[in-house]
C-alpha cells in the first residue's frame, strides 16, 4: 500500500492521523504542493482530481478522497474503530465530519484560498483554475470562528466528540482548528472546552507527525 | 424512527432513495423549506442545523446530515448493502459521493442559491444568513456543467459506477442531475453513458417518490 501525503498540508493530514491512530505502517510518498506537484503530469496519473490523500493499495486501486481513503483502512484494519463502533457511533462520526468539513474545513480554505497571493486563479482544489472572489474570503472567515463556539459546545463534559474514545471527528477537528491558524483565526480563552480537548489531541503522538 | 424530509428538496431526496431501496418503511415527517419552516422554533429544537434530512431513532437520537442518516442506516439494515459490500466498495462508493458533494452538488447550490431572487439571504444553508455573491452563481453553473463528462467518463462500461448494483454513489449521482435542471443544465446528447443510466435510475419505484 502506498499513501500520497503533504506534510505541509491539511487535507492528507486527516488521514496521516488516522493511520497512525490504527498504528498502520504504510509507505508515504510526499507530494510538493507549495510547487505544484499536483498539477504534474505524473501526479495527474495518480489522481486526475490533483488532490492529496490518496492510497494505492497493493493490487494498484486508488482511492481519492479522504472519505475513500478512511473508508477502506476502516473496513480493511477495523480496530481501533475510528469511524464508530455501532450503528449510532457510526451516524455520529458522519454527522460531525460532514458538519467540519462543509462548515469548518470549507470556511478556512474559501478564506485562504480567495485571498492569499500565491492562490492567485487556485480559489478551488483541482486541475481547473478559478479566479479568486474577495467576498468568499471575509465569508469563509466569518463561518469558521462561528464553528469554534459550535465546537467548544460539542465538548461539554466530553472527553472526546463521539463515544468514549478519538474518533475521525476528534481528528478533522483537530486538524480544522490547527488550520484556522493560517487565517490567524485563533480559540478564544472562553471556550474552555475546546482549549482542554485540544491540548489532549495535541499531546498524542499522531498529531506530532 | 422518523424521516424529516421535504418532498421538493434536493439533500433529503438522496435520504428518501436510499430508504426506498433499503425497502424499509419510516413515518415521514415533511418539512417546508420553501415557506421556512427549517428556521421556525419547533423545526430548530429538531435540528440547530436548520437543514433536513433528519433521522430520529426511537430512543432520541437525531442524525443531522445526508451522510449520519445513511451511515445509521447502512449500520442497521446491512441490505441490500448501499454503501459498498467490501473495503473497496466501500472506498469507491465514498470517493464519488465526495466527489458529487463538493464539485457538482455544491455546484449547483451555489448556483441557485446566488441568483435566485427567492435566496436573498439564503446564500447557505443553516440558521445564519449570507448575502448572495453573483460571481459565486457563475462559478457554480461552470463547475456543475464540467461535474456532467466526469460523470458520464466514470460510466463507461458500466451499468451502476461501483460494482453490479445500484448504491448511493448512484443515488446521489441521479440526484444531482435532477437538481441541475433547476439552474437549466441539461444533460448533452453526446453524453450517452450519462443518459442510458439516467433512464435506468429513473425507472426505479425509488427514483419516483
Amino acid at each position: 500500500m502506498k499513501f500520497y501525503d503533504c506534510q505541509t498540508a491539511p487535507s492528507p493530514r486527516r488521514v496521516r492521523m488516522f493511520i497512525a491512530e490504527k498504528h498502520l505502517n504504510i509507505e508515504t510518498v510526499q507530494v510538493d504542493l507549495r510547487n505544484g506537484e499536483q498539477l504534474s503530469e505524473a501526479f495527474l496519473a495518480v489522481n486526475p482530481r490533483a488532490t492529496v490523500p490518496v492510497i494505492e493499495t497493493d493490487s494498484g486501486a486508488r482511492f481519492l478522497s479522504t472519505a475513500g481513503c478512511r473508508a477502506y483502512l476502516e473496513a480493511s484494519h477495523p480496530e481501533p474503530a475510528l469511524l464508530g463502533r455501532d450503528a449510532t457511533e457510526r451516524a455520529e462520526v458522519a454527522d460531525l465530519i460532514a458538519a467540519i468539513e462543509a462548515d469548518a474545513f470549507m470556511a478556512v480554505a474559501e478564506c485562504l484560498r480567495n485571498s492569499a497571493k500565491g492562490m492567485r486563479g487556485r480559489a478551488l482544489t483541482g486541475p481547473q483554475s478559478y479566479a479568486q472572489i474577495p467576498e468568499l474570503a471575509e465569508r469563509g472567515r466569518t463561518r469558521a470562528g462561528r464553528f469554534l463556539p459550535e465546537l467548544n459546545a460539542a465538548l461539554e463534559g466530553r472527553e472526546f466528540l463521539v463515544g468514549e474514545t478519538l474518533t475521525a471527528a476528534d481528528i478533522d477537528a483537530f486538524v480544522f482548528v490547527e488550520f484556522s491558524q493560517w487565517i490567524k483565526l485563533d480559540v478564544p480563552a472562553t471556550l474552555t472546552n475546546l482549549a482542554r480537548w485540544r491540548t489532549a489531541v495535541a499531546a498524542r503522538p499522531s498529531a506530532g507527525l
